[in-house]
């Protein structure tokens, strides 16, 4: 049995890219950047008016200069015009070109404008060159803006429109599929027999991988050697992952480790120590499919899917690990066996210092699908400790 | 001109429900649930047998009984055996009933079956009751499990599952446009003239509310005061939301205010105490439509979309305030307007402590969009205060 740390480290070194694809900017949120954007144009393109009113050359207000002749108007959106008289002003409004021959720009709050006169108002203060946002100030024309391998959130989306990319490369996501096994399990709308109970995990994973941009199906196989075979054959030939749930503890009708030994999936690992989720297999068939075969009980998969799968994705996809939050544990616990523990916790900041705090939400085990609901992290205990006290900081994987 | 303070009652006083629909499970992620779900039997609905191996009687061990002939096997997914013998085990599987007769259950690590005999191992420690769990010890038939007004996460959703509800009752998203103005503004297959930039403010606006689940429209509207005056009042009639980008402040071809008072939007605010975002206007048709103009520099929008519209959105859905992260500034910073100043930084968790470390970004300003990519939040710095020193703890608003 390996520990959590050979199992990250096996999981993590078996990614592959899924390839590339071509999406309309407004289906690109959440997706990786698979090119670089660049600045076609200096931003801002041309030097802009920050503030609505008059603008002026400095040089005339330092003579001394307060009222100004107004020439005309220079709106938003039209060609640059020009100062002719250098003692005069031209009335500027916001993400307008600043006219020829101006350099500063007085806002309207600051003048008086009557019959063709903007006086200053006494109490106004004017700074040279304020409220003009010089072009290229903030970046220069073919300057790199947002890197290959970059997630896309709602500020990279406008940075692309900006630049005119109305479609994006970005990487391909996994298909997948979320296979159920265990012949107590019935489908949602079905009245389960008082020995069967409802299939959830499938459900729960399909929703854990939809948040992370992954479409899964859902697929129930019967506790029977040659449909599992059969079954998992058509999934490898199909699908980039599979998860599949239950089926793979030491029980008589655990037929899953057979049968996907039997179709030629490279078993890498079988077992962790760590609870829940001890039973996890990890296998591949290179290049083509991943198997995660998590036990089947509920917290167990949610567990593994947040812990093994995501990073594995995250790593398919080229991103960094992620960012580990950490936590301070608000209470003494204890935990004996020599496994790494994931504690249940409902976590909430600390007004004072910003901390990030832990409270152990623990239920009744593996099989509490319930307690997820009153949870919303798992803290990550270490293995070769039984004692974890109090303000001690430990690792954190939310789930919400 | 009112603080944040203000505006953020005002905007939170103006909250409107979008009414509730039934979807199917798949489609509940991230919805608001609109019905209780209770437990539909208990959790487990049956004494469940948690580890594969044999089902025995307690008492027949704890006199001393270390080998059970073995009467048959109880697989997951079949009615209730029965123990026959009080001395004899049955073969169990994980997930399964446990037999009545037996009410422990001895992993397969720790037997030996042979000829139809298993054998305890020497080293096997065995507790009472053991790897079998009790009906209704997780929740009881009728209890609560999740209520209404919860946020639909996977955990969630599971739940639902196992208690047998294909589609679940939730609160309808708002359906929303995204209004540019500004005659400055291009689409984003344009080649932009010299005195034009691209429209993005709508595309960034448009992917913060996916985020949301709120599906919304884009449109451009050109300066002028009747066309504006015609598409608002079209929007008014077809939407539950309308989010404005520029038009807001003092220039002449601001039609903005003008144009949506004529229509009958009641205006609650118009400024606000705040860097980036001091234009802000707000108003509605009681009821009917929100409107939310913000300013049309895309820092600026952002933040309000992000710092209004998100906890607004929350109102209305009936969802608790947002927890608000507290964060850590790492440098010194000084702002001397008598303004909130919504500083761009870039967080990280500190190892040691699990402090939340917020590092400025500044940027040059609210047109600089392109620094949005390299920040991830704003730190909130209060007004009536010059000097932030390194190590205080401010309220932090992640865009990410």
């Amino acid at each position: 049995m390996i520990d959590i740390q050979q199992a990250t480290e096996i999981v993590l070194s078996r990614v592959r890219s899924f390839g590339t694809e071509q999406l309309p900017l407004a289906e690109c949120s959440g997706r990786v950047l698979r090119q670089d954007i660049r600045a076609d144009r200096d931003f801002p393109p041309y030097t802009q008016v920050r503030m609505d009113g008059i603008a002026i050359q400095w040089a005339a207000y330092e003579a001394g200069q307060r009222a100004f002749p107004v020439e005309g108007t220079q709106a938003a959106g039209s060609p640059q015009q020009r100062l002719q008289n250098p003692e005069a002003c031209l009335e500027v409004m916001t993400g307008a070109v600043l006219p020829e021959g101006t350099d500063t720009v007085i806002r309207y709050e600051d003048v008086d404008i009557r019959d063709g006169q903007a006086q200053l108002l006494p109490e106004a203060k004017v700074k040279a060159r304020q409220n003009a946002h010089l072009q290229g100030l903030d970046r220069q024309e073919g300057s790199l803006i947002v890197k290959a391998g970059a997630v896309l959130s709602p500020a990279e989306i406008g940075v692309a429109a900006t630049v005119g990319l109305p479609t994006l490369s970005v990487a391909k996501m996994p298909s997948a599929v979320i296979v159920s096994t265990g012949d107590e399990l019935v489908e949602v709308h079905e009245q389960p027999a008082p020995h069967q109970i409802r299939s959830s995990n499938s459900y729960t994973i399909q929703m854990a991988l939809a948040r992370w941009g992954v479409k899964a199906d859902r697929l129930h196989i019967d506790d029977e050697l040659e449909a599992t075979k059969r079954e998992l054959g058509r999934c490898i030939e199909q699908y980039d992952i599979i998860l599949l749930s239950g089926g793979v503890s030491k029980g008589k009708f655990d037929y899953v480790p057979e049968a996907l030994e039997a179709l030629g999936v490279q078993k890498h690992f079988h077992k962790v120590k760590q609870r829940p989720g001890k039973p996890f297999w990890f296998g591949d068939v290179e290049g083509k499919c991943t198997v995660f075969a998590l036990p089947g009980n509920p917290v167990s998969s949610f567990m593994c899917t947040q812990r093994y799968v995501h990073p594995w994705l995250r790593q398919c996809l080229g991103l960094s690990p992620m960012p580990y939050a950490r936590a301070v544990l608000t209470e003494d616990f204890h935990f004996r066996a020599d496994l790494t523990y994931f504690l249940q916790v409902k976590t909430r900041y600390d007004e004072q210092t910003g901390q990030l705090l832990a409270r152990p939400v623990e239920g009744k085990g593996s099989g509490d699908l319930a307690n997820l609901v009153d949870a919303d992290a798992f803290l990550e205990l270490p293995r070769g400790k039984e004692a974890f006290a109090k303000g001690e900081v430990f690792p954190l994987l939310f789930y919400r």
